[in-house]
């Protein structure tokens, strides 16, 4: 442990740049990484402004940011594969890998996980991070490391279109444009789906996803969801509904929205209990898959980035040097509705 | 068309047993049979007692019944593989088999499906019925006509084994006990659980289910369910859940109950929309699944029974004579809590 | 039944442009339909070359060609959901929707399918056919007839990429750069895969696939498939194999070039018996699957082609008229190696 | 280390009770275990005759032996859920869970795995093993010893019935009545199927795996397995093969068992390369699952043992004491027909 200059939360509501003392050297099967860039996410300006997000509530100073890129400046013993000055993303989670969970291949839902930014753990909005080898991946030379730190926010999307189990052709509605909903969306494209319709009530966020090709905006001041569905599926339904908004609302009829044995896939988190027609789904045998972040999947969506098939870059709206990092903030918190993603660039 | 005997719903809170006109003749594809024994659904009572499910209205008078075994009398142009006087039991949906959902091979949620006994379809509890050949199943010598006419109930306790996907030696929880719950219990020990704790309110009920090997009886006026979970399985959790109470306060805490990555099955019919956590179902990346009736399991269900992996013999709490249908039906609408299933035998 | 004209092989190695007499109106729920565009497929060459494949023998003069658009021009009885001058793509299988594998949604292994071109079945190188609606299906407005008889070979390829059960970001590799190989790589792409390597032993069927973006060239007389995947994927293999040569030298080593837990999808036909390493493929834990046809893949592939997802174009390498259906099929059984697809424009 | 008392296989042929070094104090993470029973498997039997099995050579003197039970004497650090005096029962075989195959749940295919008489790795055939706690299992109070060391094979069964992905009332059918052939009828059954069809040339191995209820015994001597297939089945087939025998004729005709879309498992090893009629498995459109050992199956097997769904007890058909653990193995040779399985007790 050593003081380090780092973004900290001290409390709900207040942020500082300051030093605070963090791990520097890598033990077994670790990789010490100078941080390049690091995005900020919904959840850091959550815990910004309310303190908690659920049960996790922020009890002492803590750093923020878990959307990461770097280079990789020291090696722990026993890692192989690795080389310092190999340009690498992180993923943010890190299980017990000798846990019941992991075993399954679902290290994600592991309870025993601990994940960047999330109370009590330290995020990255710092020059240098103590990461698992095993949870680190190499960035291909085609990949920025502004791209290599929107894997992490796209991975919430890959895992939702890996767990839609998207057959080859298949048409998508996704609610809410969002940045996961965006990124959700490019997932299922880039994923099979066909085409894949985009609906929220925020103009500048739908002319954001429209320009990519297969996205179809609805905008819901104008038309319903289910009004919108039918009209680009001749009646039948969409395969699949990927709700992204987190919203209560967007729960009224989804699963009208959905063909006979179609799928919705829950990513966004309404707070509390919602109203749900069970009789609903249960008319179409509907399936119905939830989403925890993600397993497996960062080097999938490296795979894809690389080889152009999602192009995450126009989702970039704004980057601060690390000495704005509060300034990055405020702007974040204010939600301007033509941001999608801002970053945060650590130089050494 | 002709006239002949039938339980009839004149409308609701009427039965009588009348001359009323049906088809009597095979078509192509079709089949004449003469049925032999008939069960009592919740429906078929629900019906009765307040003349709709939902948005189907008993408008005109509707013969009632579905669960039903007989033997083959007629048969129409181009049907191979049955002779005169083969033992059968029936499934009572018809689709339109060249429809978008069963070319899927789900011709169960195919919209146009024509089902017995719904309205304003007549159901089989009339001496004789013209069915499609491809919805009618051999029952196997060992396999009697009182149990051919359980294959249809069971049939959904199967649905919901078969899309829960279990994966053998999983732990299940089945809400519920009784007549689907416990057939959902029990088509979950032969589809591959090791155990299932099956809940509910009601002591009768527990006793019947505590008769099966494999099942664990959970009396929720004593513990919770939550409670008996933890016990059962040190705290992982269920890999399966099956909801087959239908009330809506079954859905709090439900997800719970799985262990990281487990399934929640849906079976029950809770009227108007029920407040679900989606937090806890995405806290443990849940799959639900939904059961609507079934398609392809007659033949599996007969399998099993004829197998002797599953008796439901001891589920039919008592048998009548067609011509005391209507104090059949004052029975079941009465709804001792010791009877599972009440049935009908129809003779020549 | 009428006499109308159309390309018939007389026999082993003799083809005519001559009447035959042929069905004309639409029963119950068919269409009659006014052929545009027929594709000429490698199994129409063999009929012609060898007589027979496998156990489908041509012991009748048979109306070749199974690859086909049109227009609309009648409707039978109960038809609904097409109009006169509706332009149509159609699937040339016609299975019974009564049997078990229809009702199970596998209606392509259906044993009693009827398919075009197919002995004793005639194919539709005429100006009308008659067909059933049910394996009918629209042209999107920005798709062409020629693009519309390209769909049944890409559901070839669809179907594989369904069965592979892509993961969003997969890596593949498809053995053989034929027709079959070509769209099995478009399929992938577009159902999923970050990238596919396809390997051929010719250049310029390489050429031809390496136009498309996401496709990896691989010429096997400069590299082995083994190098090859081992260069591309660090070692690790690719997730999914494609066999689309149908070569039985395709088979060796193919389970080393799988990742651990990784898929082979057989879609080429190899005759006779192939040896195989049963252990390699234990060893990796491979699952297999193969490829008859295609189920419900007619949809999706439009789908995906009106999307701008797969553009099928470059691979039409000359279009013939009617007229000159012979001189067709003289190029397409020579076999020049730049030549992927060979068409048949049908004008009324 | 220190020196222990173990059965040990000094080279191809000579086996030798005596003392070797082995580590003896657990690490963090493992646990001391006192051995009580080991089951002789197959692959023992095959290093001692052979002195290797494909590219595992014993080039060194190593300890046999890979299913156990015992006790545990000894808790390393960090080890949670385990005492002094509990019973247990180990999965031989030890991953790099930080590996790629691992982080996907497939931690059997990990080509890093270190599995116990697996070249260089010493077996268990002594009285103390050091092992992690990840990898054991406790043992429900009314699984013996004996039953505990059944677990292993009984796992391989289980890994075939697991990936087979059964459908409640599936019918299946084992070609071979060897330990794991009988094995995986039994997890088939448990796991699902109403009936397993066992073909076997032996006639006692027939009578042995006869006694279970659900097996219907095929002697190959009498009649063909697609014979004894279509009579079971009318002509449809079976839903599922279970290729058990390692035999390279058992996969003459083995596609033509099945349904249509049915599915073949390979768990037995054929040595070299075997002919295959892959053709046969297009016609079908079959899905083909491999089977190397098991991953995430020990609690799930136990569960269903305990639950009394599966006994293996009839399998054990001799047990040795320590003290004489080669002549245990001269008559596991010796390959009596009779024989399933031999065990060898450990005691203090």
């Amino acid at each position: 442990m050593r003081a380090v200059r780092a973004l900290v939360l001290e409390r709900q509501g207040e942020l500082a740049l300051r030093d605070i003392d963090l791990p520097t050297e890598p033990r077994a099967g670790e990789l010490k990484i100078a941080i390049r860039t690091v995005g900020i996410c919904g959840s850091d300006i959550h815990y910004y402004k309310h303190g908690r997000i659920g049960a996790y509530v922020v009890a002492a100073p803590m750093v923020l940011g878990h959307e990461a890129a770097g280079v990789v400046v020291g090696i722990g013993a026993g890692v192989s594969g690795f080389a310092i000055g190999d340009r690498v993303c992180m993923e943010p989670g890190i299980p017990d890998l000798t846990s019941r969970a992991a075993k399954l291949g679902r290290y994600n839902v592991d309870p025993a996980v601990r994940f960047w930014a999330t109370p009590p753990v330290h995020g990255v909005l710092t020059p240098y991070v103590v990461h698992p080898a095993a949870f680190t991946y190499h960035l291909p030379d085609n990949v920025s490391f502004a791209e290599g730190a929107m894997v992490e926010p796209f991975a919430i999307g890959m895992q939702a279109a890996a767990r839609a189990a998207i057959a080859p052709g298949d048409t998508a509605a996704v609610l809410g444009a969002g940045p996961i909903g965006i990124m959700t969306a490019l997932a299922a494209l880039s994923g099979g789906c066909a085409r894949v319709i985009v609906a929220d009530f925020s103009k500048e966020k739908l002319a954001i996803a429209a320009r990519y090709d297969g996205i179809v905006p609805v905008d819901l001041r104008q038309v319903s969801m289910g009004e919108a569905v039918r009209r680009e599926t001749g009646g039948w339904g969409v395969d699949l509904v990927f709700e992204a908004s987190g919203h209560p609302d967007a729960f009224k009829g989804i699963f009208e929205l959905i063909r006979p044995g179609g799928t919705v896939v829950l990513v966004g988190l309404p707070p509390g209990e919602v109203p749900v027609s069970i009789a609903a789904a249960i008319a179409r045998e509907a399936r119905i898959e939830t989403v925890f972040r993600y397993a497996n999947i960062f080097d999938r969506a490296l795979a894809l980035i690389s080889a152009g098939k999602v192009d995450l870059k126009p989702l970039i709206t704004g980057t601060f040097d690390f000495e704005d990092s509060v300034a990055a903030f405020e702007r974040a918190a204010a939600g301007r509705p033509d941001d999608v993603k801002l970053q945060i660039t650590v130089s050494d």
